[in-house]
C-alpha cells in the first residue's frame, strides 16, 4: 500500500513547473537546439532528453524506490510500488517547428491504476493536476468537462501518429464531420486530453497512444466528470493503446466511431 | 497615390497589441462572456463585437480618411484610397471554450493590392508584422519560411468552415497524409498563415476564406519568401475566396492536391 499520494502530487506539480522553464529555456534559444529523428514525422530533441533527465533526477532525490519509466530514457524498476510515468515535452514537432504548444507531462501508477497526473503548459502558464477520487484543477481551480453541448456544437480533437496507418483517421474525421462536429489536430496529445478536461474539446480520440502521452490526461479527464475507455495502466505501460475520450454528452458516439474505424 | 503606408503599418502594431489587451481581459473572465451563435459552428462573442469597435474608433482618431471593412460591423467607405480591413478575434470558436489560440487581425489595402498586415497573438505575446516589399518581422525579427522541407518531414494545416461542403477536405487530408506529410487545424486561420511565414508550418490551404482572415497572413508569407495564389484583395473583400500557401518547396503540390480536392 504506497502513502503519500497526495505528497507525490504536490511534488509532481512542483517539478512539472520546473522543468517547463527548462523546456522554455531551449524553446526560447531554438535556433542552437540540437534536434535528431527517431523516424518518419518523429523527432527528438536535445531538449527532450535534458529535461527528462532532470524529472528523473528529481524524483530519484525526493522518491528513491519509486519506479520510473521515461519516453526518452526507459525504464528503472522501483521498490515502493509507485512507478512514474514522464513524457519530458509532448508535441516535440510543435517544440522543434517553434509551435508554442507542448507541454510537460508526468504520471503517477501504482498497480494498474493512475492515481495523479500532471499537464504543465509552460507557454500559457497552466498547470493540470489531477489525484484519483481528488477531483482534477486547473492551476488550483476545480475543473469540470463541458457540459449539454452535442456534438453538432463542439469540437472533438483527432490524433495520429506513425505508429498506426495514417489513413484510418479518415473515417474517423468524415464521420465527425457527418455528424456536424468540427475537428482540430494541435500536434500535443496530452494538451489536448487537458483541453477535454477543462471543458475546452468534446473529445480526443487516437488509435494508439503511449502511457506518458495519455495516463496523466485520462485520469484528469475521469476526475473532471469525462468518460474515459477503460485501460489497465501497465499494459499501457508495456505497449500503449487506443485512447477515446469524451464529455458523458458524446462520449458513446466518439466509441461507435472509433469502433467502426478501428474495429471494436 | 497613397503616402505613409509605413506610419500606417506602425500604427496598426500599436493598435493589436492594445486591442489583444482587451481582449485578454474578456478571455480571462470568460465565465461572464456573452456567446451569440451566427449559424452552424459559427459564434460571435460581445468581445468580438467590442474590439472591433475599439479598432475601428482608433483608426476613425488617427486616419478618418480611410475605409474601414470589418467582420462584425461591416463597411464605412473611405476617401484616402487606403481601407482597413479587421478580423477582432480571429479563432473566436477557440476564443469561446478557452483554448488559446486566437488572434488580432488587421490588413491595409491599396486599390486591389494588400501593403500592410498585422497579426497579434497575445496569449504568447507574439506580433507578425509585414509591409509589401519590406519583409516580415514577429517581434521585430525578420522572418522566414521554412527552406527544404519536404511534405514528408512537415506538416500542413487545413481549414475549413461552415461555408463549404465539409467533406471536402477529406481528399486534402488524404492526399497529404498519402505523401507522408502531418497535418494540423488549430481553429486559427489567420495564426495558421502567421506560423507559415514564420517556418513553423510548410503550408496551409482552405476552400474558402474571408478577406478578414487571411489577407494579413498571405502578405507575411509572400514577404517571409513563401508561395501565394495570387487575389485581388477588393476582390476577397467583397466574397472571399480559396487560399493556399505554402513554401516553395511544397506550394506546386499543394496547389495540385487543392485543385483535384476541389476544382481547379
Amino acid at each position: 500500500m504506497v502513502e503519500d499520494v497526495s505528497s507525490r502530487k504536490a511534488f509532481a506539480e512542483e517539478v512539472c513547473h520546473a522543468a517547463g522553464e527548462r523546456a522554455l529555456a531551449y524553446f526560447r534559444d531554438r535556433e542552437n537546439l540540437k534536434v535528431d529523428s527517431k523516424g518518419a514525422q518523429d523527432w527528438v530533441s536535445e531538449a527532450d532528453k535534458a529535461v527528462e533527465v532532470f524529472i528523473r533526477d528529481e524524483i530519484s532525490a525526493a522518491w528513491p524506490e519509486d519506479g520510473v519509466f521515461g519516453e526518452e530514457h526507459g525504464a528503472r524498476s522501483g521498490t515502493s510500488g509507485f512507478d512514474w510515468v514522464i513524457d519530458p515535452i509532448d508535441g516535440t514537432t510543435n517544440f522543434v517547428n517553434g509551435i508554442p504548444a507542448w507541454t510537460i507531462v508526468l504520471a503517477g501508477v501504482t498497480g494498474g491504476t493512475t492515481r495523479i497526473g500532471v499537464i504543465r503548459d509552460p507557454n500559457v502558464d497552466e498547470t493540470y493536476a489531477a489525484e484519483r477520487g481528488a477531483g482534477a484543477t486547473l492551476n488550483g481551480k476545480a475543473l469540470s468537462v463541458a457540459a449539454g453541448v452535442p456534438l453538432d456544437a463542439g469540437t472533438v480533437s483527432v490524433g495520429y501518429s506513425n505508429r498506426v496507418e495514417a489513413a484510418h483517421i479518415l473515417p474517423v474525421i468524415a464521420d465527425l464531420i457527418e455528424r456536424g462536429a468540427m475537428y482540430h489536430r494541435n500536434a500535443s496529445g496530452a494538451l489536448s486530453l487537458a483541453y477535454v478536461a477543462a471543458g475546452r474539446l468534446l473529445g480526443y480520440v487516437e488509435e494508439h497512444m503511449n502511457a506518458w502521452d495519455c495516463l496523466a490526461g485520462q485520469l484528469m479527464i475521469a476526475e473532471a466528470g469525462g468518460r474515459v475507455e477503460d485501460q489497465d495502466a501497465q499494459e499501457m505501460i508495456r505497449r500503449g493503446g487506443r485512447v477515446v475520450v469524451g464529455t458523458p454528452d458524446v462520449f458513446p458516439e466518439l466509441v461507435g466511431i472509433c469502433d467502426r474505424a478501428w474495429g471494436g
